[in-house]
């Protein structure tokens, strides 16, 4: 096994190789989407290996999400094909100024360097993060999830043999072969080697980058997402609103995780809600939602009472925390409180109302009248995305082919002196 | 003493008064500068303190820095005006677009939140780094110097009286009174109550924020500057380059620490160089400038042999390391192995090489037949700066106002489900 060190040199070494063949990305990536079909054989067999592993050990649910076939590999390779229909990130300028001495200043985009991720599971995040590395110019150093190891290892290798048919080093994508938590420890400390890391996965990923990496870090993925249902809210759109973004995917984080509702109309709109979620959904054969419920709505319907956790955590199921509030005002100090800064909504119809929660609740993506759900870097015009930033600094929500870039300042004169 | 963990607590709690209060902004700046005026005797006496109590332990240099003066305070007052005519950074709408269901998302500047700097000496950085954050809608918690702690308790004073005279919480800039290495630690570990830490001094202060913090960071500062003489360069306008980059204000981190000259030019170059810095600032009765030379430039000009860690020290004085290299790609090579990422030059007749050099170096500023000298927000035209960043997350180079903010998606519509 290589040392993750070695790959981290050896990917390093690699990248100027990249910064001076920027014509030459696409003709990597559209080389990369037919290595994934021409090799797709071999990917195959390392997931089929991959699933006889994880079979004793993982249900249904986390099997799909490993498992591979000719269509999904299909699926990568045309996400790889769209990436490369993308606009170039690189080397837009973002102001120019021409100042009083003559010289020229250009602001102008540039590669961050070197990423690394660490992700979990599915191993088409393999394909996707490696060339929304490239596109935007970065090398990429990538640390999968055990489970996945051969499958992973496999569209490397894949992915590397594209980078080799457009004349670029294959090291240009490294892979850590050590999927041990020392690995994942190694990269969030591997300063001059790493420009950026990003954690996608689990809170405990997250919460052990941020205590403990020394390289910059994004924060992705958490959500803890709320909607407030004001009392002029139209209540249809409302039911409509809340079921979509807790039960159209629990599993993902811009799905809904607590309902704040108007006291005013809670007694009219609860049981609403509560027959939308439960017996109507059971009609419909669907999975119902439960309902945790503070005291004020636990007095209007039906539902478990909600424990001291149940506002601040992040079910990914079929379960709704629900609690009735004063006002807009409350419902924001709510948030305030609870918040992971991903997604929020208030459903309402007064502007005043709508201006007040955009401008005061702190959040990646703040909604009137929409769904959480379309928090993504595809629903939001961004053609694809990296994850979701939940900090503040750099980058915010959905983080596309842009976010992949930081800047610098060219400057151009004739002899200017100070 | 009032505890760090108190005074954070407070001005996280002030923070939703000033976003609540945006166009007030303006009017509580104006006041801050009345109050240095009116205030000016309070601080002129704390001043007095401080500089007799540091008498004994400092040098000139060092107690200039600290000293004030009516006329330093009126420029503090007129910087502080300065900033208030400036552009507001927060609520500009980055990116507009409509949906194809009909949602609309606006990507808007926001402020951070809190920002923490951790600075030392010169006391005007209290009134220049408060009025930038609260210029930027932030709050913020300042950490000076142990030495100006009298002065720039005064100037804290002064700048709470104006936030209340504008009808804001004084709590909005919050002052540290432990000038400990504990506080700047507790400020380092601060997650949920700073958004931002900067610190502005020394290469140490720097290594242990990289080392040590939890909360969002950006270092700042540290540069070893290179200038690269090509073979087709202007001799004359290099000269004047690099005596103004070396020698106009070694101090300063724009300053130029490291010349590289093309072989083929060297035998030519550096006996004119030599002269320029040494003999003809000392007959202009200027400080010589000290060079030391790696062995090819040793072999044809006088100077003191570079020792192993010439070519990696931040000078910040009137001494030069001087290295031949064998042409741009040979400079390129020696900047990515020695460079902080601040200010690199190149002074070139060749279009080709200006181009590699901009496209392959990688720092925050790349100059081409310009000093320097002019990273800086207010050559850069930006009206002010925070800092200059060396990272490349977030905010690279001079930081202005637009780079105290961060940004949110407010997204609009009329019920949308996906």
């Amino acid at each position: 096994m290589r040392t993750t060190h070695e790959i981290l040199i050896e990917t390093r070494s690699a990248l100027p190789a990249l910064t001076a063949s920027r014509e030459r990305k696409n003709q990597a990536l559209l080389a990369i989407a037919d290595r994934l079909i021409s090799e797709q054989e071999a990917i195959l067999e390392a997931n089929r290996a991959d699933l006889d592993a994880a079979r004793s050990r993982y249900g249904e649910v986390m099997l799909d999400r490993l498992k591979l076939t000719p269509e999904r590999i299909a699926g990568m390779a045309q996400g790889v094909r769209e990436v490369a229909a993308l606009p170039d990130p690189e080397g837009r300028v973002l102001r120019r100024v021409t100042r009083p001495n003559g010289m020229v200043i250009e602001k102008t985009s540039v590669p961050l360097g070197v990423i690394a991720i660490i992700y979990e599971s599915r191993p088409n995040v393999t394909s996707d993060a490696a060339v929304l590395a490239l596109k935007s110019g970065n090398a990429v150093v990538l640390r999968g999830g055990r489970e996945a190891f051969r499958s992973n290892y496999a569209i490397v290798q894949a992915i590397r043999k594209g980078l080799e048919d457009a004349g670029l080093p294959a090291a240009l994508v490294g892979f850590v072969e050590d999927t041990s938590h020392e690995s994942a420890d190694e990269l969030m400390r591997a300063v001059g080697y790493i420009d950026l890391l990003i954690p996608r996965g689990g809170a405990g990923l997250i919460r052990r980058c941020t205590e403990n990496a020394k390289v910059p870090c994004i924060q992705t993925g958490t959500g803890i997402c709320h909607i407030f249902v004001d009392e002029t809210a139209d209540q249809d759109m409302a039911l409509n609103i809340i079921e979509n973004a807790k039960a159209s995917r629990p599993s993902v984080c811009n799905a809904e995780e607590v309902l704040l509702v108007h006291k005013n109309i809670a007694a009219d709109f609860l049981p609403r809600l509560q027959k939308r979620l439960t017996s109507e959904r059971e009609a419909r054969g669907l999975v119902p939602v439960e309902l945790r419920l503070d005291p004020a709505a636990a007095a209007i319907i039906p539902g478990t009472a909600a424990g001291e956790k149940d506002f601040d955590t992040e079910y990914l199921d079929y379960i709704l925390a629900v609690a009735v509030v004063d006002d807009v005002d409350a419902a924001i100090a709510h948030i305030a409180r609870h918040s992971t800064g991903h997604s929020e909504a208030i459903l309402t119809r007064s502007d005043e109302n709508a201006a007040k929660f955009t401008a005061l609740v702190d959040a990646s993506s703040v909604y009137v009248n929409v769904s959480t759900r379309f928090t993504d870097g595809g629903e939001f015009g961004l053609g694809c995305e990296m994850g979701i930033s939940t900090q503040k600094l750099h980058a915010r929500g959905p983080m596309g082919l842009e976010e992949l870039n930081s800047y610098k300042y060219i400057i151009r004169g004739n002899g200017q002196i100070r």
